[in-house]
C-alpha cells in the first residue's frame, strides 16, 4: 500500500489531500488548505507553506507526492508568484527525502473526470464521489485529484509490466 | 555591526556573497555559487539550494539578507523556473527566522556602479574594487552587489533618522 500526498500549490492558497492506494482501491485519508495573506511578507508566506507541509508530512507519513504542474499564466509576474509557492512546496518534499511526480492540469482532469477540460466544480464532485469523503473545498479537491491521478499513473505502470 | 548575506537566485546557478557593515565601512567575508544540474530532478535541485543556503547561514551567521528581485522574463516558463529557485532561497531564510529585503536589478546596479544599466562585467569589477576581494565569478559578484546595495540602503535610513 502506498500513501499519496497530492499538492495544488499557490501563494495565496495551497491545497493538499492524502489518499491510501493498494493497486486497486483508493481510500480517503485527509485534506485541507494552507492560506497565506498578501499582507504578510514573502519570507513568512513561503516559510509558512514549507512549515505547514512539513507538519502534514510528519503527521501522515505519505510515501509519495504528486504535485500539479502549475498552469503557466501569460502574465510573467503571476508565473513568478506561482513558481515561488511551487518552489517552497517542492523544496519541502525534497528536504524530507520524498520523491515528487508532476502532472499537468489536463492529465489530472482526465484521470478524475475523464476529460481534460473539466471545471473545478466538476473535479470537486467527482473527487467526492470517488473517495466518498463528503464536502471538499475546491483547492483541496484539486489536490486530492492530483493524488488520484498519481494512483492511476502507478496502476498504469503496474499493468504495463 | 551587521553581517549581510546577498543572494542572486537561479535554478542553475545561485550566487551568494557575505559582507560585514558597520554604518560606514564594508568588509568582504565570503562568496560562492550553488550549482544544480538540469539532469537532476526538480525536488533535488530545489532542496540542494535550500540545504546549501542553510549551511552557509549556519556557518557565517548573517543577521540580514538581501535578495535580487529577479528580472521577470517575457517567457512565463523562465519566470516559473526563476520563481521556484527564488522560492527555495526565500523559504530557507524564512524558516531560519531571518528577515529578507528585496532589491530590483536597477537599484543594485545604481548602488554599485552608479547607473541602472551596468553590465555584469562592470558590476564584477566594481564589487572587487569596493571590497578588495580579488577575482569573483559573475554570479557571486551579483550576490555581493546585492549585499552592498542592502548596506547602502541601511545607511540611507540611518541618515534619514
Amino acid at each position: 500500500m502506498s500513501r499519496i500526498l497530492g499538492i495544488d500549490p499557490g501563494l495565496h492558497i495551497t491545497g493538499w489531500g492524502i489518499v491510501d492506494f493498494d493497486e486497486f482501491h483508493l481510500r480517503y485519508v485527509a485534506h485541507g488548505t494552507i492560506t497565506t495573506l498578501p499582507s504578510e511578507n514573502i519570507g513568512s508566506r513561503l516559510s509558512n507553506i514549507f512549515k505547514m507541509l512539513s507538519n502534514i508530512i510528519e503527521e501522515y507519513s505519505p510515501t509519495e507526492i504528486g504535485i500539479e504542474d502549475v498552469f503557466v499564466n501569460k502574465n510573467p509576474f503571476s508565473s513568478l508568484k506561482l513558481g515561488m509557492a511551487r518552489g517552497a512546496a517542492i523544496c519541502c518534499a525534497g528536504v524530507l527525502g520524498l520523491s515528487i511526480c508532476e502532472y499537468t492540469p489536463n492529465k489530472i482532469k482526465k484521470s478524475v473526470v475523464g476529460t481534460g477540460h473539466a471545471t473545478k466544480e466538476q473535479i470537486s464532485i467527482m473527487v467526492q464521489k470517488l473517495l466518498n469523503c463528503g464536502n471538499v473545498k475546491l483547492d483541496a479537491a484539486d489536490a486530492l485529484a492530483v493524488a488520484i491521478c498519481h494512483a492511476h499513473h502507478k496502476t498504469f505502470f503496474v499493468e504495463k509490466r
